[in-house]
């Protein structure tokens, strides 16, 4: 079978591999497709040499199909279709302990510190392995982990039905993260710089706005009475994304940091003490969000499909790489690895 | 009656003043004692002039009894010892419909927005008035504010009995947040850089650790087995404060800013996404809060008295602004107001 195979800045092959066979516990997943996340752009630039292997085979968000099954794999049958939550925790740390298993002090992600979907036979422990509905197709599955991230992020938002939210950032997560909220009854705007994709976002019903033709810090005093909203998600990863995210907060206001700062950001802590602010911090999901966002998806209160940009196959993984690095006209890109096999 | 003056950047004068009639509603308290806080040195220093108006009367932190009546009021009498909780709100903004008024849209401090304590006589509405018990020296009531800040800190942390807590900062504020910290059965390290703060911190008991000599990074983890502390107090204004109490947290964490950073901080977002942390504002106090103070101070659970460096008449209060300015060597001062009336 083949593999896309991160081989250090700012390479990408494709290579012939051996199968894993699967050891007890442990599933062989004929992969499907895998989508390429903005933290696979990152690794693919070195940035993530200290955590990712040498020959890395990158790719968290999946699925496909149970190939084979190891010795006392009882759960799965060949041929179910399947997505997978890609976490490794280590069961015994204080984070752990305390049941906070996705912040795990020494939490491994598959497809960053351990082989990933972007191949055609993926070897996985079973308990990773996430069953999807029979009448879901496999492309709009591999939207599934970006939509658990969106509803990890909505629950530690604390936003409740009725109430109001600004998302910063409209990509693939900013507009997930829109949806979710939406589909819990809150109302949502979300701000965007880039025309693309602004319109996709129309597209899909949401309320845009232009952070550069409109006073963003106006419409929201006028969209709330004057009291800003009670949760803003920063997904830009700008530093004038955290500002913003910051000043359209009403008191007690909470600012969910979803996209990665690689560096650290200046932030106003004299708004966080006047209004008494929280800025909070979100990772991943648990399985609840895992298993929440599998409904979402296929019950399409999401718009998993229609975030799919542009499918390709795995001997096109470096182009379509390319290509998302240079932004414009593209949200969501998926591998089609079926021929990977 | 005299009063303490600022007439702008930086000076603080004595002048004589008339009397205050109470109106309906207010009274008026004959101040005992009114003690100087950081907000007090910026307020000298021009730093609030947008709030403070023309030839202000400071002091937020008071004790003193009551003097004089308005018409209608009946719950406090002449001769009554009391401290004020100085805050004033709308009552109609989104923060005071949603039960915040701590926080109210348009609050006012009173000692900054409206005359404050550092004069003989001194008249307030009737509800911002809080009862002191009888036996309760009014030098050591004076303390009962910064202890409401220190309480209302705690609270706002979610910190629990048997939880471990670090203090970046052993001024007066920090040291009250420790000791409201303990009383509740959390353990607390305090970090402090100054000689003379460690000395008194440690003669209250506190353990002091000196970012200067000690890594503190390994001394949390030692600490805390390797977890991290589940709560930290950024008390010290300071940009490597703000670093320290981002890098003690455990997973989940929480750094709760209680000094006023005027500028825009550099906060560390990739830590604060790794372990899910949360960065709390925190403002003034609840009258709950103020009033749980007072039995803290009264029942000697914090140390009030101890705190108290200096006490001088209120013809000296210029200097003792200046004195507190120079740092080293001083805590709490207090303005004596009994002459002042
Ligand atoms: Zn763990
Ligand atoms: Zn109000």
């Amino acid at each position: 079978m083949r593999a896309a195979v991160y081989t250090g800045d700012p390479t990408l092959i494709v290579e012939d591999r051996d199968r894993v066979p699967p050891g007890p516990g442990e599933v062989e997943i004929e992969v499907a497709y895998a989508g390429i996340c903005g933290t696979d752009l990152h690794i693919r630039h070195g940035a993530m040499d200290h955590r990712v292997p040498a020959r890395a085979v990158l790719g968290h968000e999946s699925s496909g199909r149970i190939a084979s099954v190891g010795e006392g794999v009882t759960n799965r049958q060949v041929g179910d279709p399947v997505t997978v939550m890609p976490l490794r925790w280590c069961g015994i740390c204080a984070a752990c302990r305390a049941g906070h298993t996705h912040v795990c002090q020494t939490l491994k992600v598959i497809g960053v510190d351990i082989p990933g979907a972007m191949q055609g036979s993926w070897t996985v422990p079973e308990d990773v392995v996430v069953g999807l509905p029979a009448d879901l197709p496999l492309d709009v599955a591999a939207l599934v982990e970006p939509t658990a991230v969106a509803v990890h992020d909505v629950r530690r938002s604390g936003l409740a039905a009725g109430e109001k939210a600004v998302v910063v950032g409209g990509g693939p997560i900013g507009v997930l993260i829109a949806r979710v909220a939406q589909a819990q009854g809150s109302e949502v705007v979300l701000l965007e710089l880039d025309p693309h994709r602004q319109a996709t976002a129309e597209g899909l019903g949401l309320t845009v706005v232009d952070p550069s033709r409109t006073d963003v810090a106006a419409y929201v005093a006028d969209w709330t009475s004057g009291a800003g909203v009670p949760v803003s998600f920063e997904v830009s990863g700008a530093p004038a994304g955290v500002r913003t995210a910051t000043d359209v907060l009403g008191v007690r206001g909470a600012m969910v940091v979803v996209a990665i700062h690689s560096e650290p950001r200046l932030v106003d802590l004299n708004q966080v003490f006047l209004r008494e602010l929280s800025v909070l911090g979100t990772r991943v999901y648990t399985r609840d969000d895992f298993e929440y966002a599998v409904r979402l998806v296929a019950d399409r209160q999401v718009p998993a499909k229609e975030l799919i940009s542009r499918v390709v196959p795995l001997s096109g993984a470096s182009a379509a790489f390319d290509a998302l690095e240079s932004g414009g006209g593209v949200m969501k890109v998926l591998i089609d690895c079926q021929d990977a096999s």
